[in-house]
């Protein structure tokens, strides 16, 4: 899962430069295979970001994360905001020390978790007003401060402060928040101004509304920036809604720069949305996970607190080069999910961070060899094979 | 910290036996260095046991505690026999194969949980009725059935259920809870029999009286056991009680056998004990410590939970060989803690376990160079004096 693949170069073989660069060193239909390369090293596309919210991928350390083939880990600048703080980070001498993590790191805006786990909210044009979960305090972020902050993180990849609205939601409001995004795009675009070596993206918002995701992406693609993100979906609407956004709006995003799918998703979801031309995604769905009992595996969505591994000596996935995924009974995560061990979560995040990122070496290498529709394919079949089994022997 | 010493032999320089044998290879005052060899491997002394309760020592990865040079751990009876259960860990093969862990297994006998930990205890002459905490479900232990459960998880070094009396304690509580315990200790000799290459130790009650102290230790030495636990200290009482408590019934245990003593303690109990004649110990402290913010350090206790260290860009211990030590700074950790982010049980668990190891190959080096009050005091002193640093710093 960790081994360096035959088709596809190492990290090593790219080497970082001074500045921000994408390439695109193979396609297959609209997927893509190539690679961000940035001074704090080199980003192989499709990627996928472990989330590493208070500047810690849970109950992970650094070094496991990047052994297993993550190339940049995300950071919540709404958390870190508000613990430590940017300035004390700053100090500190950034993120990137002070998690112990030399790689590349992404910070989303702060946006999208002010609006779903501050209170007090109030947002206008200015930006928006916030008390902290932790503690109370009282905060304001704008689009300017948003991008002052990701700066005295240390972040190599920053955000634009956008709304982001949850669906189903009227048209007119998903077009009020997406023309407000746009606005916001263009002052963190003055605010970032220019960062040899560092990027900020744009986030094309719109809803399921196929028009207004059209005008975002076309009004951010004139602002010329470094990449841009989809934001706003997987935020409640059926896959094929999110799968039709991103048909709709990979048209008009150049070919030349990444595109980013936040907050996204399954194991599915990646597989269909590398195939509709979508390089890189963060979630915290491995993570979170593994923190409930769930693992991801090659056969499978597998529910250790489930009764039926009480007594199966098999580990998750006895060909995988994760320790956690075979050198451990399902008896034994089963036990220690059921008793609440520390280390069960420690198992299964390891086994799913993992997967997430064997299955992005497994999809980079299929699109090299044009073969990514047959990948997907036999992935998924290997899962409802081993889910048929499971369901059969309920 | 974990580096091979250059005065002490390391594990493989001793050939694990088929039977159970204990060697005293050098002593300095009353103290001893020496190993325990048995099928499953060495087991350098004086030597701490880290606890793993629920078939995992919490919040670790078995090959990170064999790598910090723990050569035996210990798991809870009365855990494992609700959670998984002894008639289903036999099935899958035993606690070693289950939880990972190939070195030897202490078992405790069970009867110290059920006493601090089920509800609706019923002790009589036979046994212990309980409810588990975990379901409510009703159990009997006997000596026997303590003894057969240890058997079914495999256990190497069983120990003998007895009743432990928290102190204070009337001393004829204590005197007829050490005479129940020296009578199933008689009973649990039986049901253990002949097994080459484990052992059964037996445990000395007695509370803080002397003389009842004596007569169990004698009592238990006529029945010739493998090895002799000093139970029922560290429940309650002054250091000072449990250190004249040991150099009361040390005299009457057999130099050419271990000793153990259950449930103990801070790193300065080790040392005392340690020059007291004690060659085992096991504690929940460096664990639990971990999981609150405590670390344990060659500069003493340090509360990572305290604003002090909000900026503090220190390691734990530069010098140490444990990553969780040296690599990373005391803000972060501080932060981690703040945050309940379960990297930082991680670390600091791992430090905790990585410092007391530490502390026992320095006294097998030091009682091995006849200079353990030397060692013992240099460490005392540099506690005091890192305490003394930040207090005036506070």
């Amino acid at each position: 899962m960790t081994e360096p693949s035959p088709t596809e170069a190492s990290p090593t073989e790219f080497s970082p430069t001074d500045a921000f660069a994408f390439r695109v060193d193979a396609t297959d239909g609209p997927a893509r295979t190539g690679a961000i390369t940035m001074p704090r090293g080199v980003i192989r596309t499709p990627a996928f970001m472990p989330v590493g919210t208070a500047a810690t991928v849970k109950a992970m350390y650094p070094d496991q994360v990047r052994a297993l083939g993550a190339d940049v880990v995300l950071g919540n600048t709404y958390h870190l905001m508000l613990r430590p703080g940017p300035e004390r980070m700053a100090r500190l001498g950034g993120l990137h020390r002070f998690m112990g993590w030399e790689g590349p790191i992404l910070t989303d805006s702060g946006g999208f978790q002010v609006m779903s786990l501050a209170s007090l909210r109030k947002l206008d044009e200015k930006g928006v007003t916030f008390r902290s979960h932790v503690d109370g305090s009282a905060h304001h972020m704008s689009p300017e401060r948003s991008i002052e902050i990701q700066g005295l993180l240390g972040s190599d990849i920053q955000m634009q402060l956008d709304e982001c609205v949850r669906l189903p939601a009227e048209p007119a409001e998903v077009e009020r928040a997406m023309r407000l995004s746009l606005r916001w795009a263009e002052r963190c675009r003055v605010a970032f101004g220019t960062q040899p070596g560092k990027a900020m993206f744009g986030i094309v918002q719109g809803g399921d509304v196929p028009a207004l995701r059209v005008e975002s992406a076309q009004a951010l693609v004139a602002l010329d920036l470094k990449g841009y993100a989809i934001g706003g979906l997987a935020v409640g609407e059926p896959q094929a809604v999110m799968l039709a956004m991103i048909e709709t709006v990979e048209p008009h995003l150049p070919r030349a720069k990444p595109r980013y799918l936040m907050g996204v998703g399954t194991p599915d979801d990646l597989m269909r949305s590398v195939a509709r031309g979508v390089d890189m995604f963060d979630c915290v769905m491995p993570t979170r996970a593994g923190r409930h009992g769930l693992a991801y595996t090659r056969h499978g969505r597998i529910n250790l607190r489930n009764a039926r591994h009480a007594e199966d000596t098999r580990p998750l996935d006895e060909t995988s080069s994760c320790p956690a995924a075979r050198d451990y009974s399902r008896a034994y995560l089963h036990h220690l999910v059921r008793s609440d061990e520390i280390l069960g979560m420690m198992l299964l995040t390891w086994n799913n961070l993992a997967y997430y990122q064997d299955l992005m070496a497994g999809m980079r290498r299929a699109i090299a060899g044009g073969r990514l529709a047959d990948f997907s394919g036999e992935t998924r079949e290997a899962w409802a094979r081993a889910e048929a089994e499971r369901a059969a022997g309920a």
